[in-house]
């Protein structure tokens, strides 16, 4: 280990060498990603919490009436770091996301006459809207503070797993107001809302519901929520045009009536404060009923001690980070590489009541018997990386994501594990059905075993021969997804072949020799869609004929989606060697990997990939999209693993940032993020389930993994720097390692990992 | 007891001498009161059943886009006798209401090509509706049978509490169909829907839930229905307007796709059919979940077999009417008597599953522990002669629905017991808090007993007080409503008049004094809008002015609601002497009811009147509403007894008769056929609480009673006829009654009471 140590990690070494808790959490920027496209959210969570309790920006125009909402995909996650006004602070959201939904439950305390209008961007005193300065925010995890200039309220949060504590500072005013807005969310269209129902329990109580028709189908969640101080008063506005209104006529439901009901509802709560009072509000959610939501709050929050609830969630936040204690050599390396950790250790989330007790797909209530039930599976993107890192360093938590998603299969309507699912729904985003891949990772490397395997394996099964989903009964027909009958064919294709080879493994893996012997033949359908004389993958129709019409560097139309040929073509991690020889040879290949690197993808292109700033792009590689994740790592099957090594270097480098536009596309549910993770620890699963994590290039200085098996596994990435990034040697455990890859024991087992880093490749 | 007896009574007198169930369903006819505005169901329900699955004629207009349906009124309870079409059978119906909700989950066979609009009643074949004719009609209680001509298919039904039971015998047909509407319903809006979802389990089984926001605000049903034969396809067209379907788009799920949600939604089941083959569906309702829906359809139909469920659904109402044993004149006698017990005996409606779990109306969960849990409270009616008689002849589901209505009000956000309830919702129809008249009905009798009276009286009291509740807080404050506060406020001062001296009883009875001395005084309120010089009640202002403006005759705007002064200055029904001296004695009062008796209500009048028909009135006496049910009695406080007699007499020959037009005005969830009941007895409840049981004349020859204690009473009308209709004596157990009333007691001890029965009045 080199003696010469910054500031920074010397202060990690002396708290972990006296045993104390390290303080991680002063490396993580929460801001990190809220600028343009990365769609993280600031507020404050627990690691796989179940609230994510965050300020709303929110400055686009909206149009009650169901029409599309165009800039909505700017505030996937709420918050834009360039907006200069908050509308209020919501319990939900989704970190990283390249489709919206949530934004549960805004709460926006004010003062003076009661606005029911959250107003504009440019005239937020026109309604409950305040601007607000980055220079008043607080970010950390679990804990979000910042000044309300309008009305000179200090807001604070911090939140358990499913109960968020907001804690607002207010100026003297005889006229304060705590807004509950249940119209408020985040969607591409304003009136997702199907019902809102809220009911005022006593002078400090309110619970009720919203459900919602948005990017899930058929959504509710239910709330508690309770004030630390009696409201003198109360009331609402139904937003929603009402011709009919029954008997309740007879009513002034306005004000003080307990029962709230409607499509768009904003509530409204009466203070008198002195100067500096501080009103605390509780918000707890859940899947299940308001009842649970009520048993939530007592259990997870029982006092008002906001400063107790903030340490609690911040000492969570250190102990999961801790999981990985790194040295670099900066300080913005150890930002870059925690808040990667934090950003991997948001989603999924916890998905049932403190009682077990959970919403099923098939809208019933469940108990999960045995294991903690998650939901938010952006499997398309999660499968790659985050779910393998989970694997190793939250293992329990992955078995029992897993298990979520076999409890998901046998309460779906199409007998299917999730494609795309959060809130007993699913949203079917994207494509592939990769939780066959996260379920066969777990399996091959032993962290689910026996009957629950074998069950498991038997649902993986199943969801593979669902004909009606996505174009597979062609695929199971025709050995490929023609385009002319289901568009995006080849990546379909492509990542159903994969997804095969990965059920192929679980079933050599559990001795299924008839299952294995079905899907490894399944598994090199990505053959039918290369095209030799092309030299890419190319979309087929259904005559069997490759489509003229064949643009390798778009994507739209092009029968790919989220990559164009160029990249996607390099998509068959379970059989690189193949490929290879399909594409004429190792030294063709690595050709065609540096002219993609280093080509120039013209505007006319760029506008074709989603989702991605210009910074997300190096060459013609696309790193802000997850289809190339592992394609830095490819060279190591050529002659020229070096280039691996350079290229996932400079992609450290410069697609991760420790400042707001630091991540150059979504972050994906932290798939972007775990690939940070894995490839700064010097490994990368190219392939999920296959046992393998290709050698990168290690950019931390020490690592030490504690695993959950209680054992430590030690990494050194000795003379490693910013011109050491090649890698001379690995040893494990003193031997040196004659493969390109580690595996599942080679990290598990503990021990000491040692690359040999030096500034000439080999 | 008079040897002398009709065929009828013979019958009837062989099978109870001989011990066997005597065929009481045969003299139920449950077409009365489906013409004009009776607002009753002819289709299949078991005694207060959570199912009433029964054909929709529904030849109304409709209008999906939310605009008033003015016609709807017309269709209450989904059937008009007079319409020549039906459009289906669905599973919920209110037995006559004057307000409008449910008919939940229509299903409709059809052959030949698929159609899925209604179409028109001028033109049926347009749409899966069809023609019929009575005389295809079999209707019996529990029973349904028709052919539907347009495709020559004979529809059955039957019913277990919680489970419909359908048998279509189709012709041959190589595309039969079985059409499920979740966007039928019956309502005054035709797009009630807030929500639909379904899920295909299996080719044989669906399941699902729909949500509406109708006369119910938040009202969810959730259904399991399985087929005898399964399905070789099926599919469904979401009929609302869908800017944007997400990711769903992948699909094609119109045809064989297992998950249906949306807003209006109508699916289809393909079959191919022989001649007169039958398919079968068990269809079971659940107020909690899908999964609560499957155990009740197991657990109450657990075969195929239609006829068996048939018999014992018959079996169970032959038991509930043949608890009232009666030998009369003729065989319309014995139609009107069973038939209004048939209507008396179906709300309020068992609102829980076979495992006790019920939705509150705080929308959760509960189990309901050691009682039954019942909806649909039509109070405002139902508290005046159907819960007493409940009291008495069903005294366990009577304190069964007190304890209901205190679950009600310990789960409102209101802390009110029920004033008009259904499926988890106040739909707050009507005026008044006629809950706690039934419980104290219940306490004063001592059917209601200990800390559970006690508790309710608590409930009782705070309902009372709820000042934001329809001028209750003007009520409390100035001892009147005051009609520029809160119209309709004469009503409503002398409806919490009479409700104040029912809490007060049960406070005496329980011993709580200061409750008692509290409500007695208040119970007085009726003195504050008797205006002495117009000898009428009448609205004052809140200034404690009379209103200028007044005309006894009218209704509209006049201070009352569904009764003119003529009838409402009469409701002091908890202080008749008192009453009676204010209008100027015995004497005068005598004069004041026969003028009401005889006098004409024009034209002008008339058409004030609400949801009567010309036949609903006797005189100025509307008898088709409530407020005047108890006016024919009131001579029994005069020296005129006598007149009791004639026009009790004269009321139940007018007001009732044995075909489908028999009734003058909506049954009001049973009320209307209870006062028959009763009045049919010889007695009836003027003030219920006050343990008095008027007597009126009987019209029957004899009735037995067996009452739930085990005892028995006998009823002779000895020498009754139909001149014979004045009471001479009246002897219980051989002793002469010396007072013009009953007690709870002398009817459920048992024994024997004799009318001595006249044409000469004393």
């Amino acid at each position: 280990m080199r003696i010469v140590a910054t500031l920074f990690t010397v202060l990690s070494l002396v708290s972990s060498l006296f045993g104390q808790a390290a303080n991680y959490i002063q490396y993580v920027n929460p801001l990190i990603g809220t600028q343009k496209m990365g769609h993280t959210y600031p507020g404050a969570t627990v690691p796989f919490g179940s609230v994510q309790l965050s300020p709303d920006t929110d400055e686009q125009p909206h149009n009650i009436g169901g029409k599309y909402n165009k800039d909505a995909y700017r505030y996937c996650a709420g918050y834009q770091y360039d907006d200069k006004t908050i509308v209020g602070f919501s319990h939900t959201h989704f970190s990283g996301t390249g489709h919206s939904d949530l934004g549960d439950f805004l709460i926006m305390p004010t003062v003076g006459p009661l606005q029911l209008e959250p107003g504009e961007a440019s005239d937020p005193k026109g309604g409950f809207r305040s601007a607000f300065s980055h220079s008043t925010e607080l970010v950390e995890p679990d804990y979000y503070k910042v000044r309300l200039d309008d009305n000179n309220i200090v807001a604070e949060m911090t939140a358990t797993t499913r109960v968020g504590f907001h804690q607002y500072t207010f100026p003297a005013a005889e006229n304060a107001h705590i807004i509950l807005d249940l119209m408020h969310g985040i969607y591409n269209y304003d009136d997702k809302n199907v019902w809102t129902y809220a009911r005022v329990v006593n002078d400090h109580t309110v619970v009720g519901f919203r459900q919602t028709n948005g990017w899930a189908r058929t959504r509710t969640v239910y709330f508690a929520m309770e004030f630390s101080k009696p409201f003198v008063s109360y009331g609402y506005k139904e937003f929603a045009k009402q011709d009919y209104k029954g008997f309740w006529r007879k009513f002034d439901q306005s004000k003080n009536f307990p029962e709230m009901a409607g499509k768009q509802l904003r509530a409204y709560f009466d203070f008198k404060t002195a100067a500096n009072e501080k009103i605390k509000i509780k918000f707890a959610l859940s899947p299940v009923s308001t009842d649970g939501a009520i048993s939530n709050l007592k259990f997870e929050i029982p006092r008002w001690d906001f400063d107790g609830v903030k340490r609690a969630g911040q000492a969570a936040w250190n102990r999961d980070l801790g999981k990985i204690a790194i040295t670099a050599d900066s300080r913005d390396d150890l930002v870059n590489f925690y808040t990667a950790m934090y950003h991997a250790f948001i989603s999924p989330t916890v998905y049932m009541d403190v009682d077990g007790q959970y919403k099923g797909i098939d809208q019933n209530v469940h108990r999960a018997n045995g294991f903690t039930n998650y939901t938010t599976f952006s499997l398309w993107d999660t499968y790659r990386a985050l779910h393998p890192l989970l694997n190793i360093i939250q293992p329990s938590r992955n078995r029992d994501m897993v298990r979520s998603m076999i409890a998901h299969h046998d309460q779906s309507p199409e007998h299917m594990l999730p494609i795309w699912s959060h809130y007993a729904n699913e949203n079917w985003c994207m494509i592939g059905y990769h939780s066959v891949s996260v379920a066969a990772d777990a399996i091959v490397t032993g962290n689910l075993l026996g009957a629950e395997a074998n069950n498991a394996l038997d649902k993986m099964v199943e969801t593979a021969k669902v004909g009606y989903y996505d174009g597979l009964e062609y695929y199971m027909r025709l050995g490929y997804v023609p385009e002319d009958k289901n568009s995006s064919s080849v990546s379909k294709t492509l990542e159903y072949a994969y997804d095969d080879w990965a059920i192929a493994q679980a079933a050599k893996k559990l001795g299924r020799t008839a299952v294995y012997d079905e899907f490894i033949k399944r598994s090199e359908n990505w053959k039918n869609v290369f095209d030799t004389s092309a030299g890419f993958m190319r979309p087929k129709d259904s005559n069997g004929k490759f489509l003229a019409k064949f643009d390798p560097l778009k994507t739209e139309g092009q029968g790919f989606i989220e990559g164009n040929a160029w990249n996607y073509s390099l998509y068959v991690p379970h059989d690189v060697p193949a490929m290879i020889e399909a594409m004429g040879g190792k030294r063709a290949f690595t050709q065609r990997l540096d002219q993609l690197f280093t080509m120039h993808l013209g505007d006319e292109f760029f506008a074709d990939t989603e989702d991605i700033t210009r910074e997300g792009i190096i060459g013609g590689y696309i790193h802000g999209n997850e289809p190339a994740h592992h394609v830095a790592y490819l060279y190591d099957w050529t002659s020229d693993a070096w280039k691996t090594q350079e290229r996932v270097r400079m992609i450290l480098k410069h697609q991760y940032h420790a400042a707001p536009d630091g991540l150059g596309g979504n972050d994906d549910c932290g798939q972007m993020s775990a690939w940070y993770v894995f490839s700064a620890l010097g490994f990368y699963p190219v392939a999920p389930a296959s046992n393998q994590y290709l050698i990168g290039s290690p950019a931390i200085k020490t690592a030490v993994i504690h695993l959950d098996n209680r054992k430590t596994l030690s990494i050194e990435a000795r003379n490693q720097g910013a011109k050491n990034v090649y890698v001379s040697k690995v040893t494990v455990n003193g031997r040196a390692l004659n493969r390109d890859f580690l595996t599942y024991g080679d990290i598990t087992n503990g021990g000491k990992i040692v690359f040999f880093m030096s500034d000439k490749h080999r």
